[in-house]
């Protein structure tokens, strides 16, 4: 028996997330087609570990799992095999073995995330799954300033939705910054650990900064306030990336 | 009555090519969605006359139509207008007034294509209907050198697909340059015109060039062939993409 630890990069586009939903749901999700996929390959029924539950329609360039698996393919095959049972929008990128004690969600120190807005008058037939479409003008001077507040360990129970399980809502955000090519721009954050739908509150935030709405300094209050209902809303998934999980 | 020139940008994954089929056949192409579009916005059935008929699955970032149209919309809203009747696949981007006479594919003087090639053991999902999977090694260097034959006017035959139905063979390419940025290599090809398939047929040779198969100085002898089997076969339309029209 190995325990293997597994890179995948998916489009989250036709899928109902990456957790596995109740088998009679019909529902497709990232995890469920990887889980079927081992299934063909190993003839055995094996669950994997997700490190990290991404939405509907949240995109993984490097999300991680681990399973224990029985079979005589080489671990340095495995992502090769699994590969060739797998739909092209889910593709394993990488497959090591690992101590039988690793946990992907347990032991994970830290993820990070990119957020993409396409900024233009009409939006790009390229990007419609990928990332989300603002026309009005940003102030992205603005938006940078609003990040300074977020960046450090705070209490960021303004940021966390509804059916969060977290034991406690302090998080430390050790990066997140703003950059911007030709139409695209992305929003970077680096963190040891996310609530549920952080980001996105965070990104629908810092939208309403530079719309705006909210002045950088607000983000302050937004967070001294501890109350969700004061933070913007949460930008959709589909211009959400899970970039890099750290162990 | 205005003669209205349109550009547009569509991805060509769900279409069979650019050009209408016959309405019995009830497949899905560009042209037929932007007329259907046209006539639920003005209640009337036209036909718009394209610069270029993309084949299945090649997109377009500046293809031009233009069309007769007797409505009340300003010309600068129709673009707007149209986008609503759209789907989000295929975008209107700029529509300007034009001279009665004007003509997409007659006064075109000439085209910019790009060809992706994304160069990875693993295919990216991210890429998988936008670029041509090539995991062996590519030879830059020798494709770069192979490039420089076909530069200038040839007669391009030995890159002419069957089905063609131009008058002439001889074409003279301007542009044809090759680039990489981590793992996608996007070729560059501007030229006065091109034949059935030539920028494909250029592609697939420089490939078979940049494999080791075939020297960069072959290109020369295939020019001069005249003979389509001699060159290296077509790459899939999905990784090319039409840029720009010229007038």
């Amino acid at each position: 028996m190995r325990n293997l630890k597994c890179t995948v990069a998916y489009d989250g586009t036709n899928y109902h997330g990456f957790q596995r939903q109740p088998k009679q749901s019909h529902v497709a999700t990232v995890q469920g087609k990887i889980e079927d996929a081992i299934s063909k390959l190993i003839k055995q029924e094996i669950d994997i570990v997700g490190a990290s539950r991404t939405d509907a329609d949240v995109h993984a360039k490097g999300q991680v799992f681990n399973c224990q698996i029985d079979s005589s393919i080489p671990t340095e095959k495995f992502a090769l095999a699994l590969n060739t049972k797998l739909p092209d929008d889910i593709v394993i990128l990488k497959t090591i073995e690992v101590d039988s004690e690793f946990h992907a969600r347990y032991h994970n120190q830290g993820k990070r995330y990119f957020y993409q807005i396409y900024h233009d008058y009409f939006m790009s037939p390229f990007w419609r799954n990928h990332a989300y479409h603002v026309y009005r003008p940003l102030d992205l001077e603005a938006m940078k300033e609003a990040a300074q507040y977020l960046i450090g360990k705070h209490d960021f129970s303004s940021f966390r939705a509804k059916g969060c399980n977290a034991k406690t809502p302090i998080r430390t955000i050790l990066e997140l910054s703003i950059e911007k090519e030709d139409e695209l721009i992305t929003i970077n954050v680096h963190g040891d650990g996310f609530l549920y739908k952080m980001v996105r509150t965070m990104v629908g935030t810092l939208i309403q900064v530079g719309l705006g709405k909210l002045k950088p300094e607000q983000m302050e209050d937004i967070l001294a306030a501890k109350d969700r209902e004061v933070a913007g809303p949460n930008a959709p998934g589909y211009g959400l990336f899970l970039e890099e999980i750290y162990y």
